[in-house]
């Protein structure tokens, strides 16, 4: 028999069919005539009920099935009396594959607290949430790829090993070959990377735009998609030591190209969610934060507002002196914090913001100044929930303004020599932003610790399967 | 204007309509009344042609434009008269982004090696060559997702960083956050991993298989497609220090579901590249491997031929017999070389071979163990060209077994308890795959160094840009 998944006898059912199922035991309950077994198969956050006639098996097999054993069903399937499924399948076969100890099985009961969860992140893809979550992340990642594809850019695999810092966005891990029990030493008494094996010191990527930049400005457009690595000792729902980012980067365009190109893709991911996710985000939205899809449809129902950070800054001060009260300080010059951006998004525009034209000395090196000498053209996109998802900027294109930004922000000429050279030869105006993929799962699954939108999350002091 | 991709203009030209393209010179010829400046966007291997009438443009501006400069011309789309091109632009308009010096820009002229753009990699995507190839990437990238979310798998990202060494597949690099000039010890003079980022040593992956049968037991069917690491002192044409790996699991999957599954999956890329990519594709059958067409195609034409290991080894000892001589002596129990496959793909079968039942001890502890006692359920896809394209199994399913395995293979049940445990819950038959990117971009380019076949490759000695 040929196995039928149960989201499509669920969704598609041949009703007085003979269908197989093969899955996971959720839950069984019964009476003296009958079990009911729910099986899952992770094509779904459904399962469906397998109605065993006691008399057709032997009590040996039934009791042999347990919460997290593996079976396959084959029987009738028919339209379901009960309340809470639609369909349900009348069990001429079971066969069961593998048993599961409810004596030691760590997921026998449900409601399970996420941090439990996280503990033995390598089962919790069995339970509704982690199932629903990571189903909803390979749609993303899914649509991500389906989006740029569409607009003709091409997915570059930068490299994850570098020899470069340049970037400066946060604290790397070295990676290494050396024997750390007996490190080479040079004549000065140092550390002999010579030795290493890329003959230098080398650490894990913090982000591919420099490299991207590199291939949107030979190949038009382009987008990376891969893993970048943070290793700041923070201990929060924010961060991770490594996370998944999506940047786009593309020749010939301006910030506005670049504000229009982010505003569509958000919109798109959010919409793809929308469409084939709506199970699971109704399980997500049931159990975890009822405002989840009205916040989805709120990112569709808006053109994102557009203002400079000098309006934002002002907009603020305004609403401190009405009596607003915010944590953290606000004038021309800060890095604002997220409830500054949430005020913004929430409460004074009621749309998400892109914010404009940076002061400089917030910014990274490669932002394109503008020409009143202070801000830069960097655009952050503002999100109800979560605050920034989206930084990105027009780039400097200008060889000798590059190098001079450069140099003032320390980073020396003998380690970008290579990215600058792409403003010698053949400049041209371009554009990118980057997306931390866990944040955008964030907002569309609606959890609020980031070590939950990702299989097996690594922070200080865990680096678990 | 809006602007036109060039790849658009040439295949569904908007003829006597005004146009504007923006791109790179790649070359400028001409006579005292005319320029023909051929521009290349990056979305075709085709340039086309911008004819700039010399009593329209001042002479200044006509000279700075040299190969590598940046332009934009906005003009009339015509049919070409020239051989070469169908359609051309008459300038109306010339906008001069950056111009290139001729007296350093590393790119002059054509025929440049690519032993000499390895070394400029930073700006080799610029060449016909290399935009090829990584348009080629990117689509076989694509078609890899579009492949498995059409089947209903799920796009797992394992973890880069581990603090596992279960998978014995080759040397690692080290990650840490220590000062190596300035180690911590314990009392026993060792380095203290406990003060390192994550509590305890940990390395970059070397496959996600392990990680990605955690999810495919819950999700039903997954698939990988991220960087794995091995630290090889290898500096051959075979040979990355990093790359990318696409690795399915499949639960409920015997190794013929697995074999069905790597063959269509195979075909599918292949097809995929010669709908998507032909311009590309013909462009490097010209310049560097007349038989890649006919060599893709073949691999569409036939059913891969399924044997066994034993009768591999029949038919190489037959053929030894009757004179044919291979470098690496062939018996039963040898891993067979690249010489040996390509033998039974090119010469005997004249197919590609799939082949299977590997003596155990040649192959991983976790693959399903034969009633012979001898051999495991492996499967290795054999392509003409590169020999070795796949490599999978169906995955030992019995606890007692797999553990059994592993102790006398030397991995400790304390560094895989939590793999082990899906074999006590609800354990199931299963298998997977894992294909190596550059590998079957190796195949699909016919490109013979792998260097060649991703951005920026990383080998001993080289971690650039």
């Amino acid at each position: 028999m040929k196995r039928s998944m149960i989201k499509e006898l669920i969704n598609t059912p041949t009703i007085n069919e003979t269908v197989t199922v093969k899955g996971w035991v959720r839950t069984k309950r019964g009476n003296k005539a009958v079990s009911f077994i729910a099986i899952n198969d992770g094509s779904s956050i459904h399962n469906i009920q397998v109605v065993a006639d006691l008399e057709k098996f032997s009590s040996s097999l039934i009791s042999s099935i347990t919460t997290g054993a593996a079976i396959g069903v084959t029987g009738l399937l028919v339209t379901s009396q009960g309340a809470g499924q639609s369909v349900e399948v009348q069990a001429q076969e079971i066969e069961v594959y593998g048993t599961c100890d409810p004596n030691t099985y760590p997921l026998q009961k449900k409601g399970h607290s996420l941090e439990f969860l996280r503990e033995i992140a390598y089962l919790r893809p069995r339970t509704n949430t982690f199932g629903a979550i990571l189903r909803i992340r390979h749609n993303m990642a899914f649509a991500i790829h389906n989006f740029f594809h569409q607009k003709g850019y091409y997915y570059i695999h930068t490299p994850i090993i570098t020899s470069s810092d340049a970037e400066g966005a946060g604290q790397m891990f070295r990676v290494t070959t050396l024997d750390l029990e007996k490190l080479p030493k040079n004549k000065e008494g140092n550390v002999d990377y010579k030795k290493d094996f890329f003959g230098k010191p080398t650490s894990l990527t913090v982000s591919g735009q420099l490299e991207g930049e590199l291939a949107a400005l030979a190949l038009g457009g382009i987008y990376t998609f891969g893993p970048t690595f943070r290793a700041e000792n923070s201990n929060t729902p924010r961060h991770l030591a490594e996370f998944w980012m999506i940047e786009p980067e593309v020749a010939f365009f301006d910030i506005n190209d670049n504000m229009d190109l982010a505003e569509e893709f958000t919109k798109y991911c959010v919409q793809w969610a929308l469409d084939h996710c709506r199970d699971d985000l109704n399980f997500l939205a049931e159990h975890y934060d009822k405002e989840l899809i009205s916040r989805l449809e709120f990112v569709l129902a808006h053109n994102y507002e557009r203002i400079t950070y000098t309006q934002g800054i002002e907009i603020l001060e305004t609403a401190i002196k009405e009596g607003k009260k915010f944590e953290f300080p606000v004038y021309w010059g800060a890095d604002l914090s997220s409830e500054h951006e949430r005020y913004l998004v929430e409460q004074h525009f009621q749309k998400p913001v892109i914010m404009t034209d940076y002061p400089k000395e917030i910014k990274a090196f490669y932002m394109k100044q503008n020409e009143d000498g202070k801000t830069v053209r960097g655009m952050d996109i503002l999100f109800p929930f979560i605050g920034e998802i989206i930084g990105g900027s027009e780039r400097e294109a200008d060889y000798e303004k590059l190098l001079s930004h450069a140099t003032k922000m320390g980073i020396p000429e003998k380690d970008i020599w290579w990215y600058l050279d792409t403003r010698r030869y053949g400049t041209v105006p371009h554009a990118g932003f980057g997306l931390g993929f866990e944040r955008l799962l964030l907002f569309v699954t609606g959890m609020s610790n980031i070590r939950d939108v990702i299989p097996f999350p690594r922070t200080p002091n865990n680096a678990e399967f």
